[in-house]
């Protein structure tokens, strides 16, 4: 049970568990007992927590997952994000366990409150994990990323943003790329890529790599007549 | 000044701001008057701000720099982050103006208390911002990221960390990978990025771009009747 003093108030956890299988992306979802609605699986940070602990042991506690990569990608924090409707309906589903316990309704006003929630992801092979329920949860299933049930919260809106950051981390992000001006030479950019990653490039891998990417546009020289000395100019293609 | 009540109490920001210049990378540190210790532009997060409010405001209040992107990158939750003395020692250099807001020591005790960090970074041009001092500082510079002055807390590291994160970001992040088995076809990469992605390639094009990445190792096909119809097979290169 939740007890205030155990935990960082107003600070949860939520985890996106991503199965990939045969060509398919699927996110596991337990479904609360006695109501019609999903969440992430998710909890709170122990004082005696470090916040990697916290995620692993919320992760086990709700799924009985265990020894697998955890990956930090984001903190929700807007004000509108939680749900004391929902935490009260929770509350009064849970009251017998809850009596059991020695506990009384004051215990849990701490969790009426607004959270800020962290958010980590793993992305799995569905056939190496056996997901089960936790006591709050009466299923714990896989869901196609495109076909997500109700979810409580902000929950689907950390399921997007967990799969957009993923897919991010696969494609080249071109962050620094803001730093350039309008149109700019291939040295300039090289200087850039060099600068921030530390490293070296050979001018020729590097402008291959650039090129590959397929978002430059080369301008067309003006006429001088030291034309055939002049850098050529690039600008970003327009994104239609 | 920080009374307990306004803010979500264990956690706060900071912020690495990097400025790009001239092949250089400096990071923006105000040091801490009266005290020899440098540290992050940093604060807490009122119940009234959301996250990102909060951040900007943090910022602008240590640094006077506004109208930036700041990027959320990682929440720090160790255990031994905090430093209740220095703290303490904050406490005591600014006790006059303590007094004057009316404030007393009990005031400041959920100060002392272990704090979860949320790190934003942004990536500026220094000759585009111009920072000044809060009343906390005694001045607010930039420092060259292989040479920076002592940091409180676990500062460091939360630069460190900050210029790691962007230098993944500018380059393929092969999240995903660990998914593949110790020898693969090129078609079970490309199912797997088609998957993550969301989004086809062309066989030829995925095949180039993955082989430009250089990671992976051909490995010679075994004699059999049917070899010429048989794919190749796949394995990472050894990382020396």
């Amino acid at each position: 049970m939740f007890q205030k003093g155990d935990y960082i108030e107003q600070v949860s956890i939520d985890c996106v568990i991503l199965g990939f299988h045969n060509k398919q992306l699927k996110v596991l979802l337990p479904k609360l007992k006695a109501l019609n609605i999903w969440t992430l699986p998710g909890g709170f940070i122990r004082q005696t927590d470090s916040l990697e602990e916290a995620a692993l042991r919320i992760l086990a506690d709700r799924t009985a997952i265990r020894d697998i990569y955890l990956e930090q990608f984001m903190v929700f924090g807007s004000l509108e994000r939680s749900s004391p409707k929902l935490m009260k309906s929770l509350e009064e589903i849970h009251k017998e366990s809850i009596a059991e316990a020695g506990l009384v309704e004051a215990d849990f006003a701490w969790l009426q409150r607004r959270f800020i929630s962290i958010g980590y992801y793993a992305l799995v092979d569905i056939h190496k994990v056996v997901p089960l329920c936790s006591e709050l949860d009466e299923t714990c299933e896989w869901y196609d990323i495109n076909e997500l049930p109700p979810l409580a919260f902000d929950h689907a809106d950390i399921v997007t943003k967990a799969i957009e950051h993923i897919r991010l981390m696969l494609n080249h992000k071109l962050i620094g790329f803001n730093l350039l001006p309008e149109t700019f030479t291939m040295k300039e950019v090289q200087d850039l890529y060099e600068t921030i990653l530390d490293r070296p490039f050979r001018r020729n891998n590097f402008q291959k790599m650039i090129l590959d990417l397929d978002i430059l546009e080369r301008l067309e020289k003006k006429f001088t007549g030291a034309a055939n000395k002049a850098p050529f100019l690039y600008r970003f293609k327009k994104m239609s």
